[in-house]
């Protein structure tokens, strides 16, 4: 995988790179919407792809669950699938059988689940993971990992952390086996709960792997956002700066200013799209929720001036009545908005990073968004 | 209203006719996909528009109980609040008066129901109807009219005709003094419930009122398929034929061509839109219901040769994968599908009559539509 440092900060640790990925180049930093079952919820993926995104999202988890690994196979991988062209980074597995499963079980050997779908039985080993991965053809492969919740104790978290060690260099062995059946590339992932000595260690020992990328796991859990901030920047400050740096499941407006800041180039969340299918939508101005009362009138798009289909076609009113009468076109037309504010949200911050500005940027944007409204 | 007869069938009584209306030309055949709340369920507009789409419905009493008359008002009307350009039809909220309000009481007023959304007491009038659809700027108005079911006795079958008949010429008294504010145009609609005498002299008494167009209401509400053909094909015997024929709440493919066969013009159902959202699509083999197992690994699309979105961009398998996992995805794509379909079949019916061979269109289309799957 072809990496490339584009522009430093001089103010920050921000910065603009460059991957070459099997199905096309990624500028940093880029945020990627999330496509759980194969399909970006209630939007087309060329409609994804129109607003110049070129890399989603897809959860192992899910995907292994169903359709299941033959079928996406014998669709000749998952941009085969489910028609995207383009780049596709896939979790491990890992952090949904943490947060969604109703069983689970670490031992040595994986994680030993059962499915929240049909309660079945399942084990998750590293070389399953990347051997699911590489059927899927990913762009990038995540390791399995053990994620963590913050108030463990140090002795469980060590536990975690190595155990996650152990998986990531056996993920690495398996990946090194396929290489020539897929060319995709693998990212381990840092843990290590909130200790900053354990973060520090599993930066270094995923660093010594020399995998094409690192990623940071285990943030953004649960944890007082004076956490996240002190442990993302203590976490970066030890992650090899020749790699692309991922934080994974990250997030808000705010989150995401705070981690490219910090030097992060990759990140994730459902967050957009979530929020959008509650008739939640980003203006700069802060969050609205279109089912309110007030918007029963406004004729005037959910931001003027923004470039989306749904802003250059509707009205606040109208997305009122929409979320108001329970309309599938309402989720449709707020993933639009949210998916399309975040896109050109992460353009207007590579640009400040080729400006030298990113850190100005970060606070006139964030001075504006965090003292609008915040109806999530 | 400009009304012009294009071409007859020399074997039956299909025609091709242009109307003339306030967002352009219209020719029939024509099929009305419904935006009961202001939007065709699950897509956008503009892709209604670009499958070649000039003509939609709108529920006057979903409009009616939300947003409200005011609301479309201030939008400057119904087309400009719903972001559609070209035609909208709206019915009078008659019909959906007599299938979903708790409460319903026939006035000669009028008709007093309790909404179903939260109860309240209103009362629609003749008077109302018609100045809520000037008020949506409705292309095509409906007069309010008192559907029945099958199966009760012919006193009460009269009744209700009368009361639909003295409504209709309080709806014409209404819209004349209307007009100078918007030019849309009312239809008188026929009832007569399943007593060939009283159709007969419903179709006389409509027509007599000399409005631009002629619906006919109450079938397919629930008889058999043989009282619907019998009693469509008797009614429009007597139907004005220099008046464009609108048969309302109509329906399948099956049902579509009987009512072209005996000089309908217009019709509109919920049928292709809501059997997609369950995962019902058409083929010209029938039906196929995306969720069966057997679509797991068929990578090929609902239809070969389809050009609609749905069958260029995916397949099967990935279908029935949207509809397990329950994403919006699915409905989305079943009704790009379904509508595309049934603009298809439209279109080759009016090329059909074109030729003076709708009737062995009609046959064959019939029998290999009927002898393949019913999986709704």
């Amino acid at each position: 995988m072809e990496f490339t440092i584009l522009k430093k900060s001089t103010r920050s640790k921000a910065r603009r790179t460059r991957i070459v990925l099997p199905h096309g180049t990624v500028e940093t930093p880029v945020y990627m919407p999330v496509g759980t079952n194969g399909s970006v919820k209630a939007i087309k993926h060329q409609d994804v792809s129109d607003m110049g995104y070129r890399l989603i999202l897809g959860n192992t988890y899910h995907l292994y669950l169903r359709p299941g690994i033959e079928v996406i196979k014998q669709a000749g991988g998952l941009h085969q699938f489910t028609s995207w062209p383009h780049n596709i980074l896939t979790d491990s597995g890992g952090f949904q059988i943490f947060s969604l499963a109703p069983f689970r079980k670490i031992k040595e050997e994986g994680m030993y689940f059962r499915s929240h779908i049909d309660g079945s039985y399942h084990m998750l080993t590293p070389e399953l993971a990347v051997q699911l991965q590489c059927g899927f053809r990913s762009d990038i492969l995540m390791a399995l990992d053990q994620c963590t919740a913050p108030g463990i104790t140090e002795k469980e978290a060590v536990k975690a952390m190595e155990i996650t060690h152990r998986w990531a260099a056996r993920c690495k062995d398996e990946w090194m086996k396929c290489r020539d059946q897929w060319g995709g590339n693998l990212f381990g992932i840092v843990q290590g709960n909130f200790f900053k000595n354990l973060r520090k260690e599993s930066a270094q020992f995923i660093n010594s792997l020399d995998l094409p990328g690192i990623a940071i796991g285990g943030l953004s859990v649960g944890e007082e956002p004076s956490a996240f901030k002190d442990f993302l920047a203590y976490t970066c400050e030890y992650l090899d700066e020749n790699k692309p740096h991922y934080l994974m499941g990250v997030g808000t407006p705010e989150y995401i200013l705070e981690a490219f800041e910090d030097g992060i180039d990759m990140l994730d969340c459902v967050y957009a799209t979530r929020i959008a299918r509650n008739g939640a939508v980003f203006t700069h101005d802060g969050l609205l929720a279109m089912k309110k009362e007030r918007f029963a009138t406004e004729f005037i798009p959910i931001e003027e001036g923004c470039n989306c289909y749904t802003c250059r076609h509707y009205t606040r009113a109208f997305l009122r009545q929409m979320f108001k009468t329970g309309e599938i076109m309402g989720p449709m037309l707020a993933t639009i908005h949210n998916l399309q504010f975040m896109y050109n949200l992460v353009e207007d911050i590579k640009k400040s990073i080729d400006d030298d500005c990113f850190e100005t940027f970060k606070k006139d944007f964030l001075s504006r968004y965090t003292s609008g409204s915040r109806e999530e």
